[in-house]
């Protein structure tokens, strides 16, 4: 019977080609012209957790894409850890700025990781992280490891709004029932210091779309007497947000929840370098909420982002138009006690009531999702705690993050059970971005402290 | 020897059809990848003014689109009439929303022109108008017609910026010389009120680039932390315009000659049914400057449009992402005594200014141009205005267009002449937008026109 770092050492070439040849599948859950390749990922994600050691595994059919659902019960008695992870990923876009094809994974050093980092779309979110599971499966299964029950269910909407995966959890409860259920789909503070986050934000998301004239005018012959739909909409933006950065939306605050002086104390306590932060993403300066710091700000505050905008001419040189419509893409991350419903509505109702009577407007809310906090108390956090200060032999951090997986309410809600966010990524992996990567140690770090959370989680389940 | 109604009579089946062969050439000037059709626009014009009789037909070359150049001496003693025109078009999109190809001329009738109109990109601007001309001097040959000496200047850039006119006009001096300058490449009010523009705006127009993070970074592990260049965006132009409408550039209204209240009485005088206005392109409701009617703003004052606006995911569905970088086209149109070189300078020092510093600015010009003023004392004007009212058999109106033509103002300066702007398109004809459309009157109306300009404009310079 081996060890999991002498086990890794003999098979980590293999354990990063089978997840290149997962990387090589361009899943991209936005885009409905990659239909096939979500149901081809779904397809290679059944049977490596075959081969890695389920008993059984079904490619589940929702009304989008399909849910991966395998397990391996080795005895009802025991405590049963459901592994949450997602096979789909975002677009590529902007593809021009990648520096190699992002679906062709391929190593290379970066500063942060001079062991080298797997570089393409879903290397770190989330088929990277969610593959970790699968092999350190794979290692408790082949010494005869594994100290509990294990489930997988893996799903491909996560990055549009997890709605099949709604549909299903509530359709599945009886088969889905388990003591913790166990996500890598977070990031940590650095390599050297490890952290596991303990809250997320929610998420409200909708699409605007401005109308003036019914045809694109000739700005000279219309300029200055009618209604031009991109200065409309980018005033109506410009007007969300007041000179301290403060959310303008009627409402928008109410609910906030007013974290502690001794809170944020004990939030600032994290390390965090300023300069480097503005460093690693050329910023000129930071910017953000008045009254609160930088990591305050991507946490424990709400935010409004327009994450696309577009109108009128956009290619070469010059064209002389007033565009009959315009379009932004605006998201607001929510925290405790906001609910996506709640924020969507006000929303809605103050960006009408800011419109000329000019132009007409259309909203389209896109997915949302409730905000997550875990308790520390809980014996998964406890666990989880354990097997990290086990392989990195240095005690983690609680973090909040900024990010939103909205499916971890949905399961607190219809499963009972609380959510242990080990992440293994790193805030500069880019994820979302051209080069996304996952550094090889994270990843082998990863299928390391698995296997010890399974062993202290039902050890502390006692 | 036919009089021109007959002429046109016979021949205008032909007319139309060879227009059709040059409004297939889709000579987009904007794009590069249109190069080869900008040339093969430019031997079919040279081919065709060879046949409507010009002595000698060149192709000039000059730094960028060749500009052909043609003329006519009868006797170096008489007047000479100097025809400019331009064969580029702007881009066709959106394309998918034009009811027949750019680039397939088609007849279509419409409300406004029930004798049908020619549906394709150029048909009005400039193609359609500019070959009125060559068909008027077909007319005036084949006849024994012409009364003076003509020259035709058909430039392949007005669509963006004219820079090698420019470049060619200065170089050209003696071969260009003139005594009136005739354009038709403006619009009048309708088939049943002929008008002649008299006044040009100008046009300052810019592009900015605003840069927050080096990379798209991730929305929730980001927001709320960074400066989202978007949002910046958004913010800054909203802020040129205030709540009156007013354009908060510092001195932007410095040097805007104030219209006097006779003047505006005048204006105010010319045939308009706001009701129709809106209703033609489908508007809510109006929108522009405090204190001034629809025709000023539309005519006597300066505007801010932004003619595109990009930045972030413009796909189908949802990505949280924030973006390195946005982008907007800005352009200004100018009324007399505003210079493009000082409205782009004040535009630039006052963007830099009201940016936040978390963000950096790039601010690129494109082409700009002077306003111009036709007087109404002159003699071309005094000929055009007798051609119209013969005729349409009304008196032509003047009228001060919103548009831009920034070379008017060139030639003044380098020519040493008037330009009288003598054109037959309407409002309505959708220049610059999908499915614009010159009507077949309109077309033959002016090929009718232009002889008895050259006969009033012989007589009168007497």
């Amino acid at each position: 019977m081996e060890n999991i770092t002498s086990y890794i050492d003999t098979h980590k070439d293999r354990f990063i080609e089978e997840l290149f040849e997962l990387l090589r599948i361009p899943s991209i859950s936005a885009d409905p012209a990659y239909k096939n390749d979500m149901l081809k990922t779904a397809d290679a994600i059944k049977a490596s957790l075959e081969k890695a050691g389920c008993d059984t595994v079904e490619i589940c059919e929702t009304p989008g894409n399909p849910i991966v659902y395998g397990e391996k019960i080795i005895d009802p008695a025991l405590p049963t850890v459901l592994v949450y992870g997602h096979y789909d990923v975002q677009p590529a876009d902007p593809i021009e700025l990648w520096t190699s094809g992002p679906f062709e994974p391929v190593i290379k050093k970066t500063d942060i990781h001079p062991e080298g980092a797997i570089f393409a779309r879903g290397a770190c979110d989330d088929k990277g992280q969610m593959y970790m599971h699968v092999k350190a499966l794979e290692y408790m299964t082949v010494n005869d490891k594994l100290p509990c029950n294990i489930k997988f269910m893996i799903e491909g909407e996560e990055e549009v709004g997890s709605e099949s995966l709604d549909w299903f959890v509530k359709r599945n409860q009886e088969k889905l029932q388990n003591d913790v259920i166990l996500i890598s789909d977070t990031g940590m503070i650095s390599n050297q210091q490890p952290s596991i986050t303990t809250g997320l934000r929610g998420l409200s998301y909708v699409e605007v779309e401005i109308t003036g004239p019914n045809r694109d005018l000739h700005s000279g012959l219309y300029g200055g007497a009618v209604a031009n739909p991109i200065n409309v909409l980018s005033k109506m933006i410009g007007s969300l947000q007041d000179e301290d950065n403060r959310i303008t939306i009627d409402g928008f605050y109410d609910n906030v929840e007013e974290i502690s002086l001794e809170e944020r104390a004990e939030m600032a306590k994290a390390p965090f370098n300023l300069e480097e932060y503005k460093k690693s993403i050329d910023l000129s300066d930071i910017h953000g909420e008045k009254g609160y710091t930088t990591n305050e700000r991507n946490s424990i505050r709400p935010t409004l982002d327009v994450n696309g905008i577009w109108g009128g001419y956009t290619g070469e040189g010059a064209k002389t138009v007033i565009a009959s419509k315009a379009y932004a893409k605006i998201s607001m991350r929510l925290v405790p006690n906001q609910t996506p419903e709640e924020i969507t509505e006000k929303f809605t109702k103050h960006f009408l009531k800011i419109a000329p009577k000019s132009v007409t407007v259309k909203i389209t809310p896109h997915h949302g999702g409730h905000g997550y906090v875990t308790p520390t108390d809980n014996v998964g956090y406890k666990a989880a705690h354990k097997a990290y200060a086990k392989t990195f032999g240095v005690t983690p951090i609680p973090q909040k993050s900024g990010g939103s997986i909205p499916i971890v309410a949905l399961f607190e809600q219809e499963l009972k059970s609380k959510t242990i966010l080990m992440g293994f990524g790193l805030d500069s992996d880019a994820i979302h971005s051209p080069n996304e990567h996952f550094g090889v140690f994270n990843y082998l770090k990863g299928i390391e402290t698995i296997p010890y959370f399974f062993e202290y989680f039902t050890e502390m389940s006692k």
